[in-house]
């Protein structure tokens, strides 16, 4: 097998695979950013990457298979997660995260146009749900951490916590349409340490402790 | 200017054109939730709704406006807000509302589609927004009612409680892919609620007059 057409990862990153894999990735997310996932073609992106067509068609074979192989590249080359000591440190630290990332000029249309893609195609909708998997097994350290401090219960689930500081800044890049700003990054950071202090995400809690904590 | 030619909301609900608009914006959902935002067509809207073509052109003459007027129609028809007597109560009532909406065979798909043409078309972002709003505004009461109640601090953001019910059954829905049940829709409302308590969503100063000129 030629390292042209071994899989991404299984060759060493400074070499020819690799290269191209970046470019046309690259030229993968330029794409979606600037005219959406309707116009996203291989041959398209194999002129844009300056990549032989057929490269591109054996290698990734289907659109969904290009952006499939962007989110995880994304996923790889995302910032690792905060140590600050604190959780509300931490959080906040994934919150502006998140919030540059979905106001960034590039990052925040590619975003929504792999969601939107998402919501009509099943496998986009399958590696996007992978790629927000990685991203808060990540994060999730600080939580659990936070539990070892004694900062939060015992038993909270920090998958939990952690979605629920993304949650609200994707709700209002696509729901909502309201400020996107370090203050509502700020703001779900503070909420979701409030609600786990709270204990508002412990796990396999009994209905009658939910009623009497009300 | 006859009744055919009058905007929405400017006839009786019983006559004939209000049953012209509810007939088209039935045929407009039913294609969104069918086949997406990409497929909604004015000529295939008429003919679905059994409507001359030239009603529809004439009335709302683009796919933007059918959808703006779809939203503002799913706005007045929803459900109003809970009254159960406890901030939890109501809270846990529009978790649900929401979850049972967007897992709704029919009302998930064309959320779906109406979402992710928001991504990319301005007009349909902004009825978007203003349908989010009148919901919000719905209920926001609620919150109100429990700071006068003593059950939230003096301050609280009523719109930031309510949208922080919504934001984890959305990112569900349209990132993480996680299941949207009844569960998630009641630990939605708990973490919102213990977030509230906690004081997280007391505003600004400088928020509370923007808000109240709103």
């Amino acid at each position: 097998m030629s390292a042209e057409g071994a899989q991404p990862g299984t060759v060493r990153p400074g070499g020819r695979t690799a290269r191209v894999r970046a470019t046309v990735l690259r030229a993968v997310g330029d794409i979606l950013a600037e005219r959406g996932f309707a116009h996203l073609d291989l041959s398209d992106v194999a002129r844009r990457a300056d990549v032989g067509k057929t490269t591109v068609y054996r290698r990734w074979g289907s659109v969904t298979a290009l952006v499939a192989d962007l989110l995880m590249d994304m996923a790889e080359q995302s910032s690792p997660r905060a140590r600050t000591g604190s959780l509300l440190g931490d959080l906040k630290a994934n919150a502006r995260l998140v919030q540059r990332t979905l106001t960034d000029p590039r990052q925040g249309p590619l975003f929504k146009a792999v969601i939107a893609a998402a919501t009509c195609d099943a496998r986009t909708a399958e590696a996007l749900h992978h790629f927000y998997d990685i991203r808060i097994r990540e994060w999730a350290p600080c939580v659990r951490q936070a539990v070892d401090r004694g900062e939060l219960p015992e038993g909270t689930d920090a998958h939990e916590v952690i979605r629920a500081v993304s949650a609200p800044l994707y709700y209002r890049l696509l729901a909502s349409g309201d400020p996107l700003d370090e203050a509502a990054a700020d703001r779900a950071a503070e909420a979701a340490a409030a609600a786990a202090k709270a204990g508002a995400y412990v796990k396999d809690r009994k209905d009658e402790k939910i009623e009497r904590d009300a």
